[in-house]
């Protein structure tokens, strides 16, 4: 396949209907949220679509907008998701946030993980003294990027679980898509984990519960297109300038207001997990967090 | 014209030979870099290439690479382009750095114009305490961005050059290339300053001699591909999928590696303007400033 | 006076009662926020206070504090302040921020111009398709200072003035203190500009009616207390040890959470501006802004 | 005792001769640079001093300066102590730099690990591929703040170190002094680890060999004097005025160049770090690095 994508919808949309099995696709609102279900049920899906067993639930927003605006049906429509995502009954979470922080279009997972609100250390009377009710025990982490650390993400999140024992790890990371037009504009959650360089056989990068140890659900919004897709894509598949497509393979493709897009996304992002692990506070609350 | 670049090269590329004049191409070494003068002569050379009359200097470097690297043969090509540029005699240069300091590939201006080391203010007597040699009186600003400051950058300049009343005006902004291949990798500096969003006639936004009162060296680097320019280019500008052009003219394309190649390319671009200002100064001791 | 603070208050509260002239001392209450309004009416007044005649007005705020709180008293005190210092019908305003952004207590100034409505060239028309009334022009600039600019603050500002042509100046500038327990939690707003190292008679360097030609309002919000300062008023003014003071000399005292107070306090200001330049629009829609 | 001090030169300092046991003092110079070694060697100096058995390694330095400058006698006075501080032998190492990035006088750990040369991914071939020798595998993480992780930093190290299985562990933090006048001029190293919040019995935050399993060497530099350790000293303890002893108690002092200190301390580190680690590579190396 000569096209990137981390999308398993847009993985799906390239199949051709009727020649593949192993494959369910629902489709459903919330509220102004357009919501695409795409459930890989065996080994002849997986082969399909290139990605493991599970869901993988797309939610199509109409812009990630104002600050103000935060609270409408889009946070329904996440936190939601994520809480039908996350095993019954998880409380004690791990939230890491996957990328490197200082490229813009990657810096999705740390800046969302920032703004998770860290509550495992907080003792039920701290709690209370802060007017607050009981609260679920949830950690955050940046796993910053191999090159920097040395250190293999999947090890990294293994190493801290260890620890914390989470009944679940959510894992936040900027996406890969084939069209301009889902750039900050969709967000794909699955129960799957993620296997970075999937298809390549590195095992040991994979970081879903086979190497974790508990259920990993994964959180993700495109905000790049691959320079090589672009070319691929515009060109039919046709395009013979070998200069080119070496070239185009090492850029890529993003908004012009990419920072604007990132802490939007971000914000957004945290803002559901945070509603979705603690329920019983009010959204307002997490707002008014640095 | 489908295709955006701000390069004079790239225009000149696109002529066919033999089918214009009033422009005058000429190639030479500086150590290691490759230098392109583009010399526009006269009225059918500015129709030719869409910009006013002048020379436009490209310097191709290797890459722009490790800081210990920076006092190689690029940094002499590029100090002795900026001293051939300026009126002779101009001691007294105000530099300014334009574009959005908080969108990544614009940001090489106002990175720039920090690292430029201001003098202006430096008495005869100080800088003999700090044990220098007479300094010539640079000021640097940033301009920002018309939809920041409500001022278009022309006037700004204008507004601080009516007291500053330097001998010249050197500005650093981020370009726009056609090929992927000259993203950071190419220095374009001319004697015309500069018009943004030129050809539409608006004459306001003229950043010269004409409006600023003295002469005007515009000093770039490529950062971005635009959208619409890279499908242009790949579908030898038969794409009739309106869609993806609508799509693509809100997008650019950049290196992986941006937010270095930007602070990488102002390092270099303030370390040559300072030599060229400062030339009785060891280029060592700008390293040194922060 | 062995005490630095920027504070016309503090500077008053450091007099006898009963033994100085010219000076109007008035207190209310805006909702929650006490007002005190230091007159200084004469020369008299000058020489006590040792500022320029005019309106000091100090807003005490309980404390600066989480984004969702920001619509409450404190901004209808700060807003109506503004408004009452600007002069009569001023509608085209230039906002400036003052100070070195990258100096975390000092980039109160460039903050908060970062957050100013800029609407000087958004025409009539545009402002009606956006859905929006009748604008003021304003328009918002950072000026750096001396030592990265090579240009004192007061041109700087008296460069762009000349060409924006503003009815009024404000500027928005971090302030020092005396008193620990104002550090982040009052703003003084003035009518009278500012002179930067008062006293020490640099002319050059006033921000006031005289030197920019419009009338000036300052604002801003104490960040440090000089460590000189700290040392005099704990010692009584009877420290001997002149190690220690020349040391504190160089030295300031911020609050531990000082990067949090600052970004709290520019958007604080930024709203208050915002508010008193556009009354015609909600408060919510520059929370809305960037 | 009323005075934070992070130092154990400066405990040592407030002792008086002859009356206390277990504590060794020696000093010598490695080029430019003063050393003092306290070593604590019984249960005795362990009460006299309030730390644990060990060697505290001061290095004090003319004052970090110029980039240009960092390959000067300072980089080898700290590259041999760290050198003689490691266990014999030690190769592969973890690098953990503690605090939070987003207070700037905090931020000495983040900054710090950023800059370390992360080689435990990459594999003989590689090295040998880009023309270096053997490398010592290295990794580093930044740990959070408990508040934003909700993860002691004990246990993170742990966490990471239970995977890494490094030879040795190096934590950088910023400190606290009693004096001034070493604020961002002094380097302590110790073989100990830490104990944050020592005295105070909570043992989970201990970071040495018996909690993480492996030799832990601290590394840090003074940043900022308390308060209310100022306060004490100026007053000799005799402060009586209890407004000013609590607010000096969320205060905190710091030389008015504190971003400078810090990104320019956070560099120095790190090349010393890179040097110890890597031994066989040339200083000029790391300098290149981002």
């Amino acid at each position: 396949m000569n096209c990137r994508t981390d999308l398993a919808l847009e993985r799906q949309e390239l199949l051709k209907e009727g020649e593949y099995s192993g494959v369910k696709v629902e489709k459903w609102k919330i509220e102004n949220a357009c919501v695409t279900q795409i459930e890989i049920t065996d080994k002849n899906g997986e082969a399909a679509i290139g990605k493991p067993m599970g869901k993988y639930i797309t939610v199509d927003l109409p812009e990630f907008s104002h600050e103000s605006e935060l609270l409408d049906g889009r946070l329904t429509a996440l936190t939601e998701t994520v809480k039908e995502l996350l095993p019954k009954g998880a409380k004690n979470v791990l939230v890491a946030g996957l990328g490197n922080e200082s490229i813009t279009p990657d810096a999705l997972g740390p800046m969302c993980a920032k703004q998770i609100f860290a509550t495992r250390h907080i003792e039920e009377n701290t709690a209370k003294e802060l007017g607050l009710p009981s609260l679920n025990p949830v950690a955050a982490v940046s796993t910053g990027v191999l090159g920097q650390t040395g250190i293999e993400t999947a090890e990294y999140i293994k190493g801290i679980a260890g620890l914390v024992r989470p009944d679940a790890v959510i894992i936040v990371d900027a996406l890969a898509s084939r069209r301009l037009s889902r750039l900050g504009k969709t967000v794909q959650l699955s129960d799957t984990g993620i296997t970075p360089g999937s298809g390549v056989g590195n095992a040991r990068a994979k970081i879903d519960e086979s190497t974790i140890g508990v259920p990993v659900v994964a959180i993700g919004v495109p905000t790049v297109v691959d320079g090589a897709t672009i070319v691929y894509d515009l060109t039919d598949g046709e395009n013979k300038n070998e200069n080119i497509s070496r070239e185009a393979g090492s850029m890529m493709v993003t908004p012009r207001e990419i920072d604007t897009v990132i802490s939007r996304a971000a914000k957004l992002l945290a803002l559901s997990i945070n509603c979705a692990l603690q329920p019983q506070l009010e959204p307002e609350l997490f707002l008014s967090l640095k």
